[in-house]
């Protein structure tokens, strides 16, 4: 393997261990020292790849948010119909399984902790244009309703996902993935001319 | 004033220099120390009210909650139209001025920190008690559609309400007090067989 992608390749292995370790102990156990640990390195090793915490942890955050977009583009090039490929795009935004739900838990960590560092991005923008895209795509194929206010409905999907996700993560028993389901199901159909799916 | 009075009101005042710290700060911020020299106080005086970090964050965090049902218990009991009663109950729920922002801050605050303590309950369940009284009483006063399903609707509102809380901390230049009531007042006309405001 060249040199390069070696390098990239063991940074997003420490990202994962980051991952892990905020999983298990939240942001104030990320330090340096534990993430080292959980990858099998040493403090001097990791330094090689993360010269600073904050390098780290934008990386590791970027990572999520870069994983997330792979699996939404994915589907987004699928030869699916419309109204398939929307709900199968919105389910992919909410925490329904192991791997999402952990990326839920690391955004949501990361957030709050980016809220008193400067330097820290930690909007994620690109799930609002994400929610532009749906909304212009369900007008595109003449699936909207005659008098929905796209710019509203675009606000209001984005709240929603985030909302869902929000208490998927904090109450997983009550909200799980069924009910996540019928709920977008649901909210679809009441700004579709066409029905998603049975509810 | 009674000395047991005074003892509440001096915890109160101790939780409310906790909320400046982690507005300030965040939780890494938010040790007994920073909180002692916020609320003027030695290490000793603040020990004779909290005995640990822990029992002085959880007070903090339930008089934040505390102060949002009262507020809402306040608008609940006022003589006001039933449609107007709804519509403030629910922009109560979202950071639409400085007080409420920080809040809504320190409530994010706390429940990523409280995901990796044991003993902490961040939910907030209470929250999903209201949309279910808010819904109830949209049925009792003959508001709701006829095709609308009670259940997800609370589940929607709970999400919707949260979802904006969020945006709202993250962006409040996009989601400023116009636009988050505009988005409710669509919302609750898009399940109310009457308008509920112009929007």
């Amino acid at each position: 393997m060249p040199k390069i992608v070696d390098h990239e390749w063991r940074k997003k292995l420490i990202a994962e261990a980051s991952w892990r370790v905020i999983l298990e102990r939240g942001m104030e156990g990320a330090t340096v020292r534990n993430i080292a640990k959980e990858a099998g390195l040493s403090l001097g090793a990791l330094r090689h790849y993360f010269s600073t915490q904050d390098e780290l942890l934008i990386f590791a955050m970027n990572l999520v948010i870069e994983r997330v977009t792979e699996r939404i583009n994915k589907i987004a090039v699928q030869e699916l119909p419309p109204k398939e490929k929307i709900l199968k795009i919105i389910l992919e935004m909410v925490p329904t399984n192991d791997e999402s739900m952990a990326e839920m838990e690391v955004w949501f960590a990361f957030t709050a902790y980016a809220r008193h560092k400067k330097g820290f991005d930690a909007h994620h923008d690109g799930l609002l244009t994400g929610m532009h895209r749906l909304i212009d795509s369900m007008e595109q194929y003449q699936l909207l309703k005659e008098n929905v206010d796209k710019s509203i409905e675009v606000e209001r999907l984005y709240a929603l996902v985030d909302g869902i996700a929000l208490h998927a993560m904090l109450d997983p028993k009550r909200l799980n993935r069924d009910r996540i389901y019928k709920l977008f199901v649901y909210h679809l159909n009441s700004i579709s001319k066409e029905e998603f799916a049975p509810s």
